[in-house]
């Protein structure tokens, strides 16, 4: 452990060590949506530049990519991309009012049928061209994530054709024609797997699966639809020797099912105490999260508190990568970050323990 | 026991007595949103007179809430009337559209200090009448469920001003001004305890506080805020000897918390297994739901089984009145319901169990 700590060029970064479950001299971090609008920068950008284009252009997707880095020293980078960006590539016709918007929603058995195999390279090559430019130009060598949309998210988004509250339609499908939802997820995580394989074989170091609805399911219907497909794509990246994360948001239900998923991390909202996550999901499995995104509007000192409860829950064997529990809110103050990353480099670095 | 379940005029109702936790002869049912637009004699009133009206109009409010018990053989029927009603009758200038939209927002102290208490009888008396006519007409003696929305899901609308999916502004007040949180949550229990024991007084025979955004919250947050003001209102009501029920929307992470507070009856979504919810809330409280609405969607076969894992979860021990985990879907089909009703009660009239 000593020799590993002991530092060097060829030292593994904090970020992926963690996620490997290997002792790190702090808990790193990152931040889920932390390229984004509460970063002046990317405003500023953006006043310039549809959203969609900003994810089609490379130059621009890394550049938006990189902005947070330079602000704050962020232990992990993420592709700045969006999880519909591959069904777009796929054939599907989409917009975004902000969300998005599918025009023609998939809910029958010939649609799903009608579905082209994604081949990455073919159909967002530019996705790839901004993983190396990325790679190429990041702050201090910080370790790059790739991403896709967890299979049951994607297919929330697919049937429903719009962001809702409920997402009835896709749940509805699920009950009243089983087998059509789960050839949709077979197709969807298939793709997703071509695509996170392309993203790691152009130089991302990580990749991760967010699931951004697996709470709107019930346990044994979240391992037969959601889990089943995650499985799916996590089983074809295994060969890949890249860590690989799962984010179930609104997952406090679904722990016991998680710890069945082949994964390096486990991601989580920030509703379930780190404690009770680790505890169920056990020593073979590390944690990222899960601070409140709304803790960063508290003050200074109690956002130092809301650090510690969350460091004091994950305890100290390795394997916790700190994270908000979701994506940071667009009006949160930048300061406000940099309060936050150094508190957790900080804080984290003189626990006396394994860290 | 027997004496008890042998009939006769002065039998408690089944819903009544699961609420206590006594036997009874099979598991009674209601349905969250049971007066709603998924019944076409609804949708047909509805067409004639706004929601507004509807809520505010004792014959027409009383006539709805009565429709489903027409239709089905449904243990309670539930007043219907809106979470945000006695809010108007306290003077905040609101909408719906078709979400209740509050004009000026509550964000500060001294806007907190202003909100006058809610004189039940004076500023809501429709409210009141409404239950003596259900009373007065329901059919089958069927018991009355009066309600009111948790103070800390009326404190989301009254601080955000509308309907969102996060409750940013809520949130962010709680971090960030935990006083003000705790004042305005202070004002809404006894508003919403005053409001109640009217409802009571009127005749209604079980009262039931909706928190519909418990899960925004993790339990720290959620006892220091949401529970800390449930508990206020429901000590208020506690001398009342009609039961009390907490719904807690999203609420997988805190069942522990839920534990503390003093009710008789804790209903919960469809997330969690009901034998996690009653092996963490113990035996001194029943325990309302959780059929997911979208199993409403099945085949016949698959409804039944759906609804055998439900009562299969929810074990022998009395104590278990089935619903839905959430408010039924306004696209379900009448037919299920009658489906799901039929099938509950003859489920678990021929249990081999104390129910």
């Amino acid at each position: 452990m000593a020799a590993e700590l002991s530092g060097g060029a060829q030292r593994t970064a904090p970020f992926l060590a963690a996620c490997r479950r290997q002792a790190t001299p702090y808990t790193p971090i990152w931040i889920m949506r932390q390229a984004g609008r509460y970063l002046p920068e990317y405003r500023e950008l953006r006043a310039k530049v549809d959203f969609v284009t900003l994810t089609r252009t490379p130059e621009l997707a890394a550049e938006v990519t990189l902005q947070p880095l330079r602000r704050y020293e962020l232990d992990a980078a993420i592709l700045f991309s969006d999880i519909m960006t591959p069904l777009q590539g796929m054939g599907v016709d989409l917009d975004f009012d902000p969300g998005p918007v599918v025009r023609t929603p998939v809910r029958t058995a010939e649609q799903v049928e009608a579905l082209p195999a994604l081949v990455p390279e073919r159909d967002v090559p530019f996705v790839m061209e901004t993983v190396r430019l990325i790679r190429a130009n990041v702050p201090r060598n910080t370790p790059l994530i790739g991403f896709a949309g967890g299979p049951f998210t994607l297919m929330c988004y697919l049937v429903c054709g719009k962001p809702s509250k409920e997402f009835e339609a896709a749940r509805a499908l699920i009950y009243a024609q089983p087998a059509v939802a789960e050839a949709l997820l077979d197709r969807l995580a298939d793709a997703m797997a071509a695509y996170l394989r392309a993203q790691a074989q152009a130089g991302a170091q990580a990749l991760m699966l967010f699931e951004s609805w697996a709470g709107l399911l019930a346990p044994p219907e979240f391992e037969r639809f959601a889990l089943r497909a995650a499985a799916r794509t996590m089983a074809a990246l295994r060969g890949l020797d890249v860590p690989l994360i799962y984010y179930a948001n609104q997952g406090s239900a679904l722990m016991e099912s998680l710890k069945q998923l082949d994964v390096d991390v486990i991601g989580v909202d920030w509703r379930t105490p780190l404690g009770t996550v680790r505890r169920v999901l056990g020593p073979e499995k590390a944690v990222q999260g899960n601070l409140d995104p709304a803790a960063l509007f508290s003050s200074p000192e109690d956002l130092e508190r809301h650090v510690d409860r969350v460091l004091d829950e994950a305890g100290d064997a390795p394997g916790h990568i700190f994270n908000l529990g979701h994506g940071i809110w667009q009006n949160t103050d930048p300061d406000a970050v940099a309060r936050l990353v150094d508190y957790v480099h900080e804080r984290s670095a003189r626990a006396p323990s394994a860290r």
